[in-house]
This record gives C-alpha cells, sequence and structure tokens, in this order.
C-alpha cells in the first residue's frame, strides 16, 4: 500500500466506483497510509448535531444503542456519514503517521490535531466507542482515520482549552477571508457581530481598518450589543434586526454619511439577510455571505432587482492560514479570548 | 406628486409601510411619476413560467379565465406578483415620460423598452388585457408601469428581432461578468457554454483570451458541442456531464497540463455542479456561478472539504452595461447572431 495516493482520495472509494469520497457509500478504511496520506489515532468523534439528533431519535436516548449504530455505520461505510441525514462532523486525535508524500512534514507523530474536513469523507475504523456524551454529540472512541493530502487539519494549541480552540476552529473561514479582503481605509459593516464568528471577523476588521477605516458591528442581540462595546473592536456597534433591508440600509447610510460599506462580512444565522447586506454595501463594493442560512437564488436576484452592482462572494470555508489566524486572534486579543473562554470553557 | 421619490420605490409601498417593493403586498400603481420615476406605457407582459403555469392550471386553461385572474391580481397588489408562486416576469412598453430626475435623461418618450427588473416590484395599472399566448405565457395588454430611479431596464434595438434582443438581455449579466473578470492571458472555463448564457459568455471569454489565453467550453449535449465548434470560439470544446466532478477535474487537467482553469463560469442550469467547478479552477482562481440550480451550502462546503482556496462569486444579474454589451456582442459576431434568430425569432 505504499504508493501515492490521489490527491482527493478516490483511491480510497470502493463503492460506487469514480465518485469523490463524500458522495461515496463505502470507502476503504484500511489503516495503513498511501504515501501522501496522514494516519491519525482517532480519540474523539464531534458528530455533527443533525446526525446525532437522528441517532438519539433512532435509538429512543438509548446510549448503547446509539454506540451500537455509529459501529454499524461505520463498518458498513469506512466512514461515519449518518445515511439518514447526510451529515459527518469532525474528529480530534494524534497523529499516527505522516506518509513521506503527505504536504506537511512538520507534523510528528503523537501531535494532537483536529480534522477540519467532514467526517462524510474521512476513512475511519473503530475499535471500540467508549462514552457518550448525549447532550453535545462528542463520542469518545479508539480507532484510525485518514486524512488525505487535500483535507484541511489544525494542530491543536496546548495554550488554550481544547474546547476554545475548538470553537474558533469551527467558524476560521471567516476572519481569513475577513482578513485578506479588508484594505486599510475601508468602511467594514460585519452583520451578526456578536457570534463566534462575527467576533473573530470583527476583530481582523479592526486589525486592518481601526486606523484609517471605520469598522460597523450589526447585531441585533442588546446583550450582545453591550459586550461588543466593551470589547472594542468597532467604531459603531448599532442594535437591530439584519433581516429588515430599509432599516439596515438607513443605519449604515446613516454612519457613514451616505457612502455605505466598501465591504459587508455576513455573519448572520438565519434567513433573510441577503438583500440587507446588498442594500448596506456601495456601489462595486464587496459583500462576504459567511451564513449558511443564505439562499443563492435570493442573493442573486436581489442584487439584479435593486440594480446594484455588488460582488457577492461566496464564503469559503477553507482559506490557506485560516487555523492559525483564528488561534492567533485568540492570543493577541485578550478580551476576546477572555470573552470564548466564558463561553466555550 | 412631483416630489422626488425613495431610490428603491419605499415611497409607493402601501402594505405593509417599511417593507421594499418586492416583498410588498400592495403598492401605490398611480401613474403619475416622481420626479426620478420613469413612466411606461406597457404593451406586453412575460409573465414568468412559473406564475403562468400556475394560472393556466387555476383557470383550468381557459384564456378569459387567466385573463380575469391577471386583472385580479394587479388591482388587488399594484404590480402582477403571484401570490401563489410568489414570481413575476418582465414588460415590454414604450417611455411615457421621463421625470425631470430620473438618472437616464437620454431617453425620450415614445423609445421601446425592456424592464430588466421583476413584475414582483413594479408599480403597475391594467386597462385593458388582450391576447394571451398560452405557450409562451405573453400577454398583449395595455396599460402603465412605474421604473424607480434604481430598476435596470434596456432600450430594444430596431436592427434585430424583438425576441431575439429579449433572449440576449434575459442573460445579459453573464457575459458582463465574463467580460471584467477575464484577464488577456487566462485559462477560462465555461461550463454549460452551449446555452444562450453560455455561448455569450463563451464570446467575452474568446474575445479577451482567446489570442494569449485559453478558453474551454463544457456542454453535455453532442450537437451543442459541434455548435460551439462551428462558431469557432473556443480552443478546446469538451463533450462531458457538467455534474460528474471526477471527470471535470480529469478533462480540465488535461487540456491545461494540470494548470486547471483561473476562472471558471458556470452556466449549467442542473444541480449538482458546484463541486465540478471548483475542481476544475486552479488555487486561488475564481469561480463564478450563473445558474439559478446553485445551492449556497453545497458550494461553501465542497470548497471547504477539498481544502481548495478558490473565491466564488455569486452571479450577479445586473452589471453596469450589461444590455448593451450582450446586444453588440450579437452584432458583432455574426455566426452567434445567427445562433439566437435560428432559435429565438
Amino acid at each position: 500500500m505504499r504508493r501515492q495516493g490521489h490527491h482527493y482520495g478516490l483511491h480510497r472509494v470502493l463503492e460506487p466506483k469514480g465518485v469523490l469520497p463524500q458522495p461515496a457509500w463505502k470507502l476503504d478504511a484500511t489503516p495503513e497510509v498511501w504515501t501522501n496520506e496522514l494516519l491519525i489515532e482517532v480519540e474523539r468523534l464531534n458528530i455533527d448535531s443533525a446526525s446525532f439528533q437522528q441517532l438519539k431519535e433512532e435509538a429512543e436516548g438509548d446510549p448503547e444503542r446509539i454506540k451500537r449504530r455509529i459501529s454499524e455505520i461505520v463498518a458498513a461505510r469506512g466512514k461515519m456519514h449518518n445515511p439518514v441525514t447526510g451529515s459527518g462532523g469532525m474528529l480530534i486525535g494524534t497523529v499516527a503517521e505522516v506518509g513521506s508524500d503527505f504536504p506537511d512534514q512538520t507534523l510528528k507523530r503523537g501531535m494532537k490535531i483536529a480534522s477540519l474536513v467532514s467526517l462524510t469523507l474521512t476513512p475511519l475504523r473503530l475499535e471500540e466507542i467508549d462514552g457518550i456524551a448525549l447532550k453535545t454529540g462528542q463520542v469518545g472512541v479508539a480507532g484510525k482515520a485518514v486524512l488525505f493530502a487535500s483535507a484541511p487539519y489544525a494542530v491543536l494549541p496546548q495554550d488554550m482549552p481544547e474546547t476554545v480552540a475548538l470553537a474558533a476552529l469551527d467558524v476560521c473561514g471567516a476572519p481569513a477571508q475577513t482578513a485578506r479582503s479588508v484594505q486599510a481605509t475601508d468602511t467594514v459593516v460585519i452583520m451578526g457581530a456578536g457570534g463566534k464568528a462575527g467576533l473573530l471577523s470583527l476583530y481582523q476588521a479592526w486589525k486592518k481598518a481601526g486606523q484609517q477605516g471605520c469598522v460597523i458591528a450589526l447585531e441585533s442581540n442588546p446583550e450582545a450589543c453591550r459586550e461588543i462595546e466593551r470589547l472594542g473592536l468597532a467604531h459603531h456597534v448599532i442594535c437591530l434586526d439584519a433581516t429588515d433591508p430599509v432599516r439596515v440600509l438607513e443605519a449604515v447610510a446613516e454612519h457613514t454619511r451616505g457612502g455605505l460599506a466598501d465591504l459587508t462580512i455576513n455573519c448572520v444565522n438565519v434567513p433573510h439577510t441577503e438583500l440587507p447586506a446588498i442594500l448596506a454595501t456601495r456601489e462595486g463594493g464587496v459583500v462576504v455571505f459567511f451564513s449558511m442560512a443564505v439562499r443563492f437564488t435570493t442573493a442573486a436576484l436581489g442584487a439584479e432587482g435593486v440594480g446594484k452592482d455588488v460582488r457577492m462572494l461566496i464564503g469559503n470555508g477553507y482559506v490557506p492560514g485560516h487555523a492559525a489566524l483564528a488561534l492567533e486572534s485568540l492570543r493577541e486579543c485578550p478580551s476576546l479570548y477572555d470573552w470564548f473562554c466564558r463561553r466555550f470553557s
């Protein structure tokens, strides 16, 4: 088995042949690495919440039955890919072996890492299932998983609680995209600024445009607005409902003397915030959508309907260096780190 | 009524107050312009196909009952906004009055124009409904409509059949976005190159990158592939199913010696082409999605899952100058014009 595998893991697909690992029914989870793979000694699965909810219901809340069902799925499919919900989750473990052609040769045996790629495409073999936390969907296991050359992952830091690091890593695409999109003199609007993706993005916007530019935080929750003000990462904190296009337009126009935003980062996790984001942005400006509640057609037709020339980006969860940037943000900004610790440790 | 109205038409919203014209239940369609509006003598409504299908079914195919229902909707809502489907369509008519503050003062009374904004947000009053074409959803009418300062529209050209011009205008955002995204030395992949949006985009890609770059057309229909070859607008025409990520990746890699596309324009109107478009594009490249079948989450999670750093744009139907560019393309390229005439006149 010591050949070089396919960059996207096609060599591990058993059924049906020729598809990518994610849509495949069954993967080859043999715990021996091809030369460009990484082998992980798995400690914990974080089952995605939709999947875990379904497993709980099917098992009528019985932990033993949930364990049995997880074993069955992984044995049948070579991955923890819930056949009902179609969803996965992610895993935590230690590096067991680094293939000689794996892109990152700085990884060493024993380092603790989190996969930043879905369990639905991660070859997995389980030896044992220990505890199940019914509230969080965290499953303690012993087993082996394989990461392909293309799969993002993060080395877990030793200077902060694992749960804090994981919370930041979960949304690390948004701040990384913000960091590389903001220019020093930009007016930046962060919608949904009070959540973890919003705050990390706000920090990057403030870092890049806090001196010469203007950073505006929109947030609907009054308590979260007070938190943002305490953190001191915005020139203006506006408390309003981000689904109301007219109020968003008026508020942003007022705080920018009609100039509107050069860049709007939408981190709001409720539907119907496409048009407000478009209206908050100037002609020729950029909107980055990081909310999974965004509908493609609503955004495309919304901009067309108001005749607005904005560049609308689908927030890519992967940006090179995204994991390191998110963790570094927590180290750089103690008040932000405190916020994460209060919520996630 | 001779004041300046709101840029996005808020001054015409009757119920509920404070929302934008599109989500509003009822608009004020009084056919007197505010100073930044345009009044149109309407000749024809092109009812959107989902809406017209619903009207036909509700009326059991009886043209008189369809007419009555259209009259009722427009009378009740002040716009042809089908309350069941939520969709509209567009209209054609002649300029009746140009408000003194309307952005384009080159428009003259009597010029024939098409609205490029949905009927769901266009104030409309009908005096008469003449013929209904049951096949196409075209409805001959007499009436008045209002365009807001923000609404895109196009002056219909006199040198080509109206149906040909409308077919091109219907998709004019895609070629305009292509034109401004392509650099001279780019490798450009157009997916779904054989449809009208695809061909117009292909023409712009060829115009910008045909000399120093490389233009690749992907199309699943063999007859459409032969058409593209006859038009001579691509270096390579690849006949394959755009929903197959592995085949798309392999084909594009083969024709670019592994370099992949700098820019991929996706005009495929079937689902499941997000990941193929992402895989066809190089690290750091750009994908523009112009298909209404694209799912936001599939694109966002797809790129993350394969760890690919591509910029993914939601194709905006509005780009300044888009209508003129599409019509000019037909004038510049006689073989493309022939293609449109064969299909749409």
